[in-house]
């Protein structure tokens, strides 16, 4: 469930895609998709890319019958996968994604919200000033503090206490999740392709999950993913002023001390605990069971079972001999 | 002064504490507990607690009549304390704490709130949508912003300045104090015990205190203590985006920079200078007059007026020669 | 154009000014400043002030006719301008500050906002509960979100959105300026004077100017300056929960990731990449197309073109190689 959503407005012709990419080598025959998806997940009727070599052994198995590539990869496609030459793939995935999900590049207010006391939720235990958009469930138990605003497209489990002065859209919360104060849930990340005058900001259509039994502290961010979701694994807990950037993945049992940063589409393992002010970069794999040191800046992958500390992070004791004092 | 807000539900029977623990080799007589405190300020219609041998001073010497220990730790306690075995100490005081204090526990939005144009405040200078609680005391020439929330439990001395989209409980605020925009003061602090599938929340019945003449900058969070209060002291001031855990104490006339983040029971001095983005791990003494460089990462207690710098933070001017560039 | 907001209160007369430095050792004629400016931008009515040597060669040239400085400095004017000795300049500049700009020392809310929908702007596309303050401009084709807050003196270009919960005082926006949820934009810097008992605060009369196509993301704390402006160039993007102090310049087609924190009075070239975490001090000049690694603390100044990482920040390839792992 990468989209459920975010709506799509395809199906989009083999044409349009040309007419959008500015391609005038065209094939002849027109198609018709109905999807954008990553090389995994497509099937006959998506058009999938392949921007980088790291995905070969995907590209070479992959169902689409199209995809957006560059003449140096695309020799690694099927035969039954037609490629599609551009200058820049990402930001041609990012001009069809745009096409068949138009609202979910910008992130403007949602200015269909109403009044929860006009809404199907007047009986939810909940302050002044409270905001609900339209599709939006809240399961049984649930609390909503003041002027906090549940935007277009969230879903809340059961038992759930949301505090005052969130927002949250675009997320899936299950059942016993508390959110605190002024957090911020499910806007788009922060991905763009920067562009002189004028940067070109990339469709976002994951969304975040919050799975069963989280607590997020105040202050928190967490933005949806692009082409994947943000998730939340179950009973993982999350203190004050932390940011969770899209794509990024969290398993379950975690522990994360204040004012944490993990960059975008990094994974994070079931049991980990990661102290105050740690940063872990961007597109990493920390495993199950990995104790992270507060303030460590973490850049290469941690296997599972590792204590690590430092900047940037090593074995802990390895760490703490180095700086004996 | 510990705990001023939270309505202590005591007495508890011996009998019930034994229920609450699943203790079945229980003793004869019943007696009635009346708090829970710590080793020092028990007396001995208390119950008190015992898990580490850091406090067997404190045991030997405590005034209350029960204890809850370990086996390991039971011989330290004085004749007049009878010890209560228990397998996990901390989880047992979560435990009977909570049923003293169930309020102290979770952290929901204040339902009780009333607009402060219907409240004993209208008179204040405030701005629209401003919310006040129950049990709450505003002094002379006071501020208050836009949409700030004083939820139960806030007494605000004099000259005082709120400002908007602030929420602020269970917290005892000076005079002549300033606190800016879009911070969360008082709330429950990150505690809880790892539990597979559901972590156990322990209560927090501490306040937060902010003595006469601070500023506390934008979008900080302080949060209040577990069994003792969170404090900053007179003539402090904190810039914006800061992290102040629970127990934290902060000394008088100290300098915190922005995006500096203090972790859970560590106590700072006077005349302390923290710079931008530094972090302090949990349950350390920074001395007075100290000198904490912007970034550092401080592991271990720094003794009065020293100067450090790095991560771990050491000696200021061992790090800049080892650093010469 | 430094500070369009603030009323100024001037002229103020030199006995005046005798009178607020408790200066006894009185010139016998009067003048009358209509203001106070830095060496640079001084001219004859206005009162100047030298406070470090750093500034001589800018103290030489002044236009000024009087100049608050120290003994030591004093010889460093010119003969058209007279000397004013005081103990210590910055302080008596705050003063003689103050004097002139009255409003820009403290922030209280903003009591003279209205909603949105009895302002000049209820056709602006804007959600529930938006205030309006006096001296707001907002241009064509704009979006303000829930509980957002324009207080006084605040001008907005078109094509802009403005998030929900963010408050914006005494800034410039221009054109398609993006700023997202729950920013603090406009407000005071932390800078003040250290006093025993009572710290002495500066007044703040720049102001926060955001040029064309930027986007600003959640939780971003972006203050006002004190006697210059904070400024970000045009297509400069920043990610969530981003601390920018008073009197910061930033270039242009910079990207900063999140929880970046950035002290005062640091400038910041064009092209600069920033990963998230990183920290950069005060009073810096980092050149155009530098790359700063996430989770860096700078601490000095760097040249055009660069690529740093570490703490203290270094050249990247020796910082890699250092820490080979």
């Amino acid at each position: 469930m990468i989209n459920p959503f975010f709506l799509n407005k395809g199906p989009i012709s083999l044409l349009k895609v040309y007419e959008l990419l500015e391609i005038t080598n065209q094939k002849k025959n027109d198609f018709n998709f109905c999807n954008i998806k990553d090389l995994y997940s497509a099937d006959k009727d998506t058009i999938t890319f392949f921007h980088s070599k790291k995905y070969k052994e995907a590209a070479k198995s992959t169902k689409a019958s199209f995809c957006l590539t560059s003449d140096l990869l695309k020799d690694f496609l099927p035969k039954t996968c037609e490629p599609i030459i551009v200058n820049n793939v990402l930001i041609s995935v990012a001009k069809i994604t745009k096409e068949f999900y138009p609202n979910s590049v910008e992130d403007e207010f949602d200015n269909k919200v109403l009044s929860i006391d006009k809404s199907d939720y007047k009986s939810v235990n909940h302050g002044k000033n409270v905001l609900i958009g339209e599709n939006v469930k809240i399961g049984s138990n649930c609390s909503i503090g003041h002027n906090s605003i549940i935007e277009k497209n969230v879903l809340i489990g059961n038992n759930c206490k949301i505090g005052s002065n969130t927002i949250i859209r675009n997320s899936i919360i299950k059942n016993n999740v508390s959110i605190l104060d002024n957090c911020i849930i499910g806007k788009k990340g922060f991905g763009f392709f920067p562009n002189k005058d004028k940067n070109l900001r990339y469709p976002h259509i994951g969304i975040v999950i919050i799975n069963e039994n989280c607590e997020i502290g105040c202050s928190a961010t967490i933005d949806r993913g692009s082409m994947s979701n943000t998730e939340i694994g179950k009973n993982t807990f999350l203190d004050n002023q932390i940011h969770i950037a899209h794509n990024v993945k969290i398993g379950e049992n975690t522990i994360i001390a204040g004012q944490v940063g993990i960059a975008g589409s990094s994974t994070i393992g079931n049991n980990v605990r990661i102290g105050g002010q740690a940063g872990i970069s961007g597109h990493l794999k920390i495993g199950n069971n990995v104790d992270i040191a507060g303030g460590s800046g973490v850049i290469k992958d941690i296997p599972d079972n590792s204590r690590v500390m430092g900047y940037p992070a090593k074995n802990l004791r390895e760490f703490l001999r180095e700086n004996k004092q």
